[in-house]
């Protein structure tokens, strides 16, 4: 018998993203394989981090500091404020290296279906802190989804009547795909916005 | 910044079967989310079963006891010994219910490529094993690739002179597969292998 340590860690792993009960069992297999410098490491990390990583006080990502290293960086451009939904989406921006600007994670999306309402988000810390900051432009790059842009809609609504330029996006073709295995909606959003050469 | 311990997790992780790093990131994200009912209880399990989880010292399979409950239950049939390759066939031979003799878990397939020498497995502690058992018949249920295939052969050769029957699993038609989708050399065997009805 294994005990019951050993069915937690396959029930904890089988609710990971991506990761069935097969699989956790495979992996818990390899890490018994491999207790001095991987088990017993990566309880030691997962530990030490879970009381490290912290949410920022001001625009909710996750950081060993609050406010988080971008909210403290006096380098960045204070007048520019972008939304996301997650801590992975402002992660997938900041590897561009090409946006200087801050951060808001909403923490997920707008959902009737799944209940979850403006409260529920980071919406009315957002309209303080476009307040408080003085934010001159406000980049929506929330997903292309029906979810993204019902959230963006809402936060559009919101902020209407500050002096504040809202952006988003821009929607078309992704750079290095082809035309051919495209969806109808983008190809008929990039003819529709095309620009001349 | 998420300092050492974020990277170290993500760096184990995705030395996992089956986790890159991209889904080890997203698995990270999910646990931070749920640091109370998910990281801190993974991290204590994990310590808690590098400690209690070992190798049975007879079979070689993991448990929390040495002798293994299989080892030490006194219902098995002790005249008959099942080599398997790893812990997970065991287990995937134990699921069925249908076997009630030993095991004996190898650890690997011999590999001239992978530098795996007899040595490296359990076969010397096997041969040991089949004198001190008496057993009568050793079964051998290693995978049908070709390592699997040389190791079968190499410790049939080892046994060979004492009075042990030596049985391997039946090739054929796997239960409720198509012909159509299934491999040459799985065809042939079947046929080769046909049974009176």
């Amino acid at each position: 018998m294994l005990g019951p340590d050993f069915e937690n860690i396959v029930r904890l792993l089988s609710r990971m993203p991506g990761i069935g009960s097969r699989s956790a069992r495979r992996i818990v297999l390899h890490m018994l394989d491999n207790k001095d410098n991987m088990m017993l490491p990566l309880a030691e990390s997962l530990q030490k981090a879970a009381i490290d990583i912290q949410n920022c006080q001001d625009c909710h990502t996750l950081d060993t500091s609050s406010p988080c290293h971008i909210c403290a960086a006096m380098t960045r451009d204070r007048s520019l404020l972008c939304i996301v939904e997650n801590v992975a989406d402002l992660w997938a921006l900041e590897r561009t290296g090409s946006y200087k600007g801050l951060y808001h994670v909403l923490g997920g999306t707008l959902s009737a279906l799944d209940g979850v309402s403006p409260d529920d988000l980071h919406i009315p810390h957002l309209i303080t802190r476009l307040d408080e900051l003085q934010t001159q432009e406000l980049i929506i790059a929330l997903n292309a989804t029906v979810e993204g842009q019902t959230t963006a809609h809402y936060i559009t609504d919101c902020v209407k009547g500050r002096d504040i330029k809202i952006t988003r996006l821009a929607r078309g073709v992704p750079i290095g795909s082809a035309l051919d295995y495209l969806d109808d909606n983008t190809l008929v959003t990039a003819l529709d916005s095309r620009s001349a050469m």
